[in-house]
């Protein structure tokens, strides 16, 4: 099945549209080329309408959201639902200001994005039961372990129902739900926090695969969390002595382009409750 | 001649205002250090007219175009022509929104850029005769090969004579052209189209290219164009098993930083037509 | 001494909050999480206040600035003042135009920033002094060198004096001072000036050694502006014949990624007067 999910993104490389920060854009153009899809990025309200109108999926990430992109966001999400086209919101940040939550709360209510995804503090914050805000990434209390992993499950089952969203929390464990279903996915490293952006990137990714591979919703975003999870674990294997961060950085991407449907399907570690 | 070009951009470390796009905008300001010239990066129409002026040569590039750059597009331009400065211009997307096709075609009108770089369907847009937008990359039906060329070098003189400006579009084959004298340039690889910005950073180093070769404008265009194709299939060479595209992306960089006037004199592969 | 400085940085892995140009942004991010950090980006006026209160140091860096960024500067910067949190300047292409000169001349008096960061050029600029603006590089003439060390250690100090603030102002030797003590640290290498942004990745990682030293501020400015120097150094005896600037651009991040304490209390040159 996962192995499908990346087939169809190769298959029919689909053009996403991304309203993004700009400290990762780079990284996230660059992940779409990776995986077979293509990447244009707009935030100008005056055009993001006929951007969205040529693209197979929205990506919004308030990374940086500002007082002229946020309303693009609105008029660019609205107009993706309106032509039946999945919406991904990445909510970064969401708890570190008033402004952040509450311009992904808006945007859940009012654009009713197809997939939520974010790090537990995020959709915590979301949810309204956030304490631990630790800036773009998760706190140290939010962590998915086999210890949390129950809660966590529960506490995304709710929110995905609450929400009619997909739900897509990352961390040590991924878990990925439509309230109903969930798949609880392993992999990735620890190393991968060290550097900017996994977050931004998956996302991205994630609207492709959605783009790629209508009806089938659930499955892709499972499918991109765990190709990205492996993708995480051989750039780590690929590390030398000499290599850093940005080496590091620069391999998950390389794995992402090198990684074959045939190997995420063989390698996708996952199980589905 | 080739050679010379570069050896000029080497010799003189030309400064290089750009105002573009925050997708790309590392990768040119690195091609343009590489390449021997200095980046500088504005969009703020208080400033632009004391940047422009302190710089060789203006690039605007308008991949991520919004309402308060687009005035300093204009103002920056009128004042580097005014100081007889060489303007490029990268239509990023034109054919996407009409926005983009739009502002691409009053620059075209009221800057009168002393180049435009773009790919097929870019130029296509601003000559009224695009169909195939993708995004920001060429439509598939929009390809310079062997069996296009003629039809296509007939459209790049036609749009230069008509636009007074000279004109650069890549792909495949390269076509650089004032309208009477057109250059013909092969090399570069199909990998540079699964990186974002190998059209951005060209147009960066066309830049460069120009403000260092005045009187010289048609070669140092064609110079810079067969440079990044040379760089483009060296990289390529360099790849491993281990390589994807993110690897590609610096290899052209440093493929840019290695090049010698010499090399570049010696394996440009072109004809002027 | 330098090496506890570093030390502190990764026990407390402080949240720095930077508004900064999109240009270097990706660099400064990565760089932060390289040194043990944890960066932030936020550039809108509706949330700098709450995104400061959040972190303990802040990073004003003007490379790209604009007018609905100018104001959050301001305001990010009282709030951090404010709350006792120390905040860096980075005065980028000062000089280059009155807007960026008057911008942080304004940002120097009404802030006061904990630390000045630029190079030669720059500072000059800012003291009136100014007559070798060569747009965000120093001017040839603007060079530290053991001929002029003397003169420039003069000027350092009374400009540390005059604006109450730690000056840093680097270059080929470095000086760092509080207008009594004076840090004069060698190391880094010329290739350091081929690729964009060592001057904004340093600022910024200068931020998060003021963050974890509370009370040691000069002695923080001068570790992380020595381990620069070390992972400039090492980053350059990385390289082989196939690399450019983008081989290093990303070694230097990997090297203060590996950087130990022990290391920078060992490879640090500098002598203090």
């Amino acid at each position: 099945m996962l192995g499908e999910m990346l087939f169809n993104v190769r298959q029919k490389s689909p053009l996403v549209h991304n309203i993004t920060n700009y400290v990762t854009v780079n990284d996230c153009a660059n992940i779409l080329l990776a995986c077979g899809a293509s990447p244009i990025m707009s935030d100008e309200s005056e055009e993001v309408e006929d951007i969205t109108s040529l693209c197979g999926a929205l990506n919004i990430n308030i990374g940086t959201l500002n007082r002229s992109t946020i309303p693009a966001m609105f008029s660019a999400g609205a107009r993706a639902k309106a032509l039946g086209r999945p919406v991904l919101l990445d909510p970064v940040g969401a708890g570190a200001s008033p402004l952040r939550t509450e311009t992904a709360l808006r945007l859940l209510r009012e654009v009713r994005p197809t997939v939520v995804r974010g790090n537990l503090s995020e959709i915590k914050a979301l949810a309204g039961a956030g304490e631990n805000t630790h800036g773009v990434d998760a706190a140290e209390a939010d962590v998915i372990t086999a210890d949390t992993l129950d809660r966590c499950v529960k506490f995304a089952e709710a929110f995905a129902q609450k929400n009619k969203t997909i739900t897509a929390i990352t961390g040590a464990i991924d878990i990925v739900t439509d309230g109903c279903h969930t798949f609880c996915i392993r992999g990735g490293h620890p190393m991968m926090s060290r550097i900017t952006g996994t977050g931004c990137q998956l996302s991205a990714m994630t609207a492709a695969y959605l783009a790629a591979n209508p009806g089938e919703t659930l499955n892709a975003v499972a499918a991109a969390v765990a190709a990205m999870d492996i993708c995480g674990l051989r750039a780590f294997s690929r590390m030398t002595t000499h290599d850093g961060n940005n080496a590091y950085r620069g391999y998950i991407i390389d794995e992402v382009f090198l990684l074959t449907p045939e190997e995420l399907e063989r390698s996708g570690d996952y199980d589905l409750r």
